[in-house]
């Protein structure tokens, strides 16, 4: 048995996206510059993907637009805020500990020229309220940046109300959605979300590519420069074949979102119980307030990625955190901001499930990672420190 | 008959490239990231496409980093000279006026920085000598950045001697070298390039994807933060479908280019003795020191537009000047670079000729030029005046 939980990291190209695809990388292969006909049926095909975009997230086609990933449109859209507020002598943001690092790291390069960043306290829970973001404003606050969804422990932020404060506080919102779409029904305009940013391949379209979405009247800086492609605020030849996947796989997640939540739901929580059984173990992140595919643990006295090497060999497929700090021994940014310690943190486990998985396979993954747990425990030093009292048990 | 002389602008998915990079969107789609089967298998096609672009190059797979396309990879290698260079107090930087617009505008943005910048003057024939070169640069001169072919004209730059000429000084050396790739060999240790950009798309990989060598050493700033991708360097879940077509897309190409340019010569020169013919007409940029596939003309009276338009008709994919400056009104930058009028300018045919083009279209394209130009002109205001000598002729 194979079993992919981890498309939190990414997803396979769905049959919907291929088969969009395939014609513009071989037979509408024109650049949407070219006036000729061969051109201009590919600009016919970027025009359309922009339509279906917007409409999938409430917005216009003029407001979108097309970037190579997340990583991308979450640079530009802060360093587009950041840019606006400047001028007006702004250069307060808000954000969270827990961001994705294309935010926090955009902060940093941001601090270092002279911005202060304030990062909300995300508690236990995982979960940023409204009045802690309204609080945080200040004067000279030119932007708040919070994630909609978590990327390592699923947790849902309330950004329809986060939305509201910044709206009637006068400051930018941006949303790092790129974990939301597919999961969590998206309305710009009803969210009151200035900027979003969106990445393909977390919903069955293909890597590298994904969207910005900026509310008409906020002008973008350039991440990078050359050619007028993207009303000149994206340079480089528009990944038309990617682009049209990624609008194909917009529209049918969103199309089928309600009743893959539905399913899932019930198999998260079987899941939730199974991993609770296992003894000194936590569930990361808010019960409920979390997107229906994603559970994320921490078992005391193990290393993550041990566990994560022995799943693999069974076939399961999962994460201690997210890919893109994997290869690195630090642990979870995301944890650390939850309060856990360095050592609990290290011990996690995150299981992000596709849309088709079963009661049967949930039922392999929790008798797969029980026993692994258990294995690494026998073999652990520190475990043997714990159990014989030379050490405290952090999780009960 | 259908005939795309756009190669220039863009190329369509080859079988091969298709081949390599299907697996990758359904099969092995993991998160190279990831430590799990799915991912690592990833993370091993990775590898072995960054080696083989960098055999293709003649540099080493550390030297290699992946972007979304040309226009990022020059983005960042000009800017991560300019920030090599500020921290020594140079900041000056040689280039041409006919570079593409993603090494122009970021120069723009490096001179509203405080940056100077010398644009070498690239005669009537649009090839720039490495003695200008060496004249332009000053001790405080941190780059040298000019293209290898010239994406209007096709022109071929003297590069291994301008290389020659900015290792004997000291100075950086980058060529965006998104036109030359799949025409010209290219050795980046032999010919002392230390940035160098190329794009897929233009070889016949999928758009959305491109690479940038830095020779070891080379500290390059990012233009993208966030994860790890990459040795920290570019950000962003990578786009391994991309990056594995266009290493086997590098491959096949730079296997049969030599066989390639000894077909397309002869019909090259077919091609402009053919256009020659029309009076009032000027081929754009040396005639040998030029890609066998690339032909520009200017035709004195006409609008590029309406020829490009009616070409269409007939079938005919061609283009009056890179496709990323189309949709402006402005004449070619890099016509008037040559010192041609706008007048002249704006009646300009980029015609860039595929592998498997053939006599008879060649013939069929000459056809139709002329029998186009000639019908344009009969309905032209500015003709008419020209003939009846109101205005003098500016091409003989």
């Amino acid at each position: 048995m194979t079993i992919y939980a981890d498309n939190a990291a990414t997803t396979a190209v769905s049959q919907t996206a291929l088969n969009a695809m395939l014609p513009y990388l071989t037979e509408i292969y024109g650049n949407p510059s070219s006036l000729h006909r061969v051109g201009q049926r590919a600009a016919e095909g970027l025009t359309d993907a922009r339509g279906r975009v917007a409409a999938c997230l409430g917005c216009s086609p003029a407001e979108i637009t097309f970037t190579s990933g997340g990583s991308e449109a979450d640079n530009q859209a802060i360093l587009s805020a950041a840019r606006i507020g400047e001028r007006k002598g702004k250069k307060h943001i808000v954000s969270t500990p827990f961001e994705h690092h294309a935010v926090l790291h955009t902060l940093q390069k941001l601090e270092r020229e002279g911005f202060e960043v304030t990062l909300l306290d995300v508690h236990a829970n995982g979960v940023v309220t409204p009045e802690q973001v309204e609080s945080a404003i200040r004067p000279d606050t030119c932007l708040v940046t919070i994630m909609y969804v978590n990327s390592e422990i699923g947790t849902i932020q309330p950004v329809p109300a986060i939305g509201a404060v910044c709206r009637a506080k006068g400051v930018l919102f941006h949303t790092d959605a790129v974990q939301a779409v597919s999961h969590i029904p998206i309305d710009v305009r009803r969210d009151n979300i200035d900027l979003l940013s969106l990445s393909g391949h977390k919903f069955h379209a293909p890597k590298g590519v994904g969207a910005l979405y900026a509310r008409r009247g906020i002008a973008l800086t350039n991440v990078i420069e050359g050619g007028g492609q993207e009303r000149g605020k994206r340079a480089g030849t528009e990944n038309v074949p990617g682009i049209v996947a990624m609008a194909a796989a917009l529209e049918e997640t969103c199309a089928q979102m309600a009743a893959v939540n539905v399913r899932l739901l019930p198999l998260r929580e079987k899941l939730i119980d199974g991993l609770s059984l296992i003894p000194h173990s936590v569930l990361n992140g808010d019960r409920e307030k979390r997107v229906a595919g994603n559970v994320n643990f921490s078992f005391e006295g193990i290393e993550g990625e041990s566990l994560l090497l022995l799943l693999s060999e069974k076939g399961i497929c999962a994460s201690s955190g997210s890919a893109c700090a994997s290869g690195s021994l630090d642990p979870s940014h995301v944890l650390l901001a939850l309060g856990r310690p360095a050592e609990v943190a290290h011990g996690s486990l995150r299981l992000t499930l596709g849309e088709d998985v079963t009661a049967e396979q949930v039922d392999f993954l929790i008798a797969s990672v029980t026993e692994i747990v258990a294995h690494l425990r026998r073999l652990s030093p520190y475990w043997r420190d714990l159990v014989e009292g030379k050490r405290q048990f952090i999780l009960s």
